[in-house]
């Protein structure tokens, strides 16, 4: 069947992808664009992986004010195009995640950005008061706890403060997915007035 | 002569001073907010020294979002009580520092911030320069040398971008003197898009 330019133009739009790729979509989804959406969806999240290891150059900075200005946020979302960097879409992840940042004071964006050191010293915490348990048990409480460590450092391993049921690394995949491009968190900064600098 | 209560309040909020001082100031203008303004920021400037010691628990964060979203910049201007952070002046400040440190990219907030390390370099490359003139000029011009430094990386040290007949070491002694509290730039950060982080 034929797809109209502003069809097309419109999937364009709220997808941030390929002229062809929407164009085939809509083929598919008999000119439905919220169904063409959702096929492109589903690819979208295969695809994913593939995209993560392509370059970043574009993307936005975010900037969120709290308290009356007694708490302020950047975060750098980075991204593959300018095009993706003006979706609607990219600049909704952009300004919840300055939120959650705002909300949650995360350290780190993932746990490899944690000093060894500091991983190090988490885990003989966790021994230490584990000292009286069997050697196997010892270790997988460790891992659990660890793992609860960078819940709350980590900004990607924390629940979404909008959607409890997803982590923010889910949040940032499902808009990675949909925009089929890669979608990284750069770098973030928190500051709160009368915290030490 | 008897002064309205009004009229002190008007005072105080272009000042951000103590309703006692804003008073006496106005027996002695005559009433005259103005020259009893004026009579304030010269006392003001002088008592400005002794308060730089007195504690800064107070103050906002601002932010500045420029260049379409590539550049954000955070900056913290802290004080000693909330009643001087909420002053339409110290306001005004916070926002002229945060459009200085997004156009002019500053990377310290003072000379004393700069690692040693760096202020070892570019005397050694100075010297490497002038290695032919005279000892005792080399030390002068060194000097002349590293100030320029200062005048690069330094927020305090640099021109101020509105007004570049002051420093913004100046700009911020100003509204010090004004507010009669010590004003201080605690920290700031400024993200880029595309540069390494």
């Amino acid at each position: 069947m034929a797809i109209s330019a502003a069809t097309v133009k419109k999937l364009r739009e709220r997808t941030g992808l390929g002229m062809m790729d929407c164009k085939k979509a809509l083929e598919e989804s008999g000119g439905d664009v919220a169904r063409a959406e959702e096929l492109l969806r589903k690819q979208g999240l295969k695809a994913a992986e593939l995209r993560t290891a392509r370059s970043t150059r574009e993307g936005r900075i975010g900037q969120y004010i709290h308290m009356n200005g007694r708490i302020g946020v950047l975060v750098e979302l980075d991204c593959e195009t300018d095009f993706v960097a003006r979706n609607a879409e990219f600049e909704r992840l952009l300004k919840d995640l300055c939120m959650q940042v705002a909300a949650t004071r995360p350290l780190y964006v993932a746990p490899e950005n944690v000093p060894a050191e500091l991983v190090t010293r988490e885990k003989e915490i966790a021994a230490a008061q584990l000292r009286d348990k069997p050697a196997n048990m010892i270790e997988k409480i460790c891992e659990g706890k660890l793992k609860d460590f960078y819940k709350q450092v980590c900004l990607l391993e924390q629940p979404f403060i909008k959607d409890g049921s997803k982590t923010v690394r889910e949040l940032v995949n499902g808009v990675n997915a949909v925009l089929a491009e890669n979608i990284v968190i750069k770098r973030f900064v928190r500051f709160e007035v009368g915290e030490e600098a």
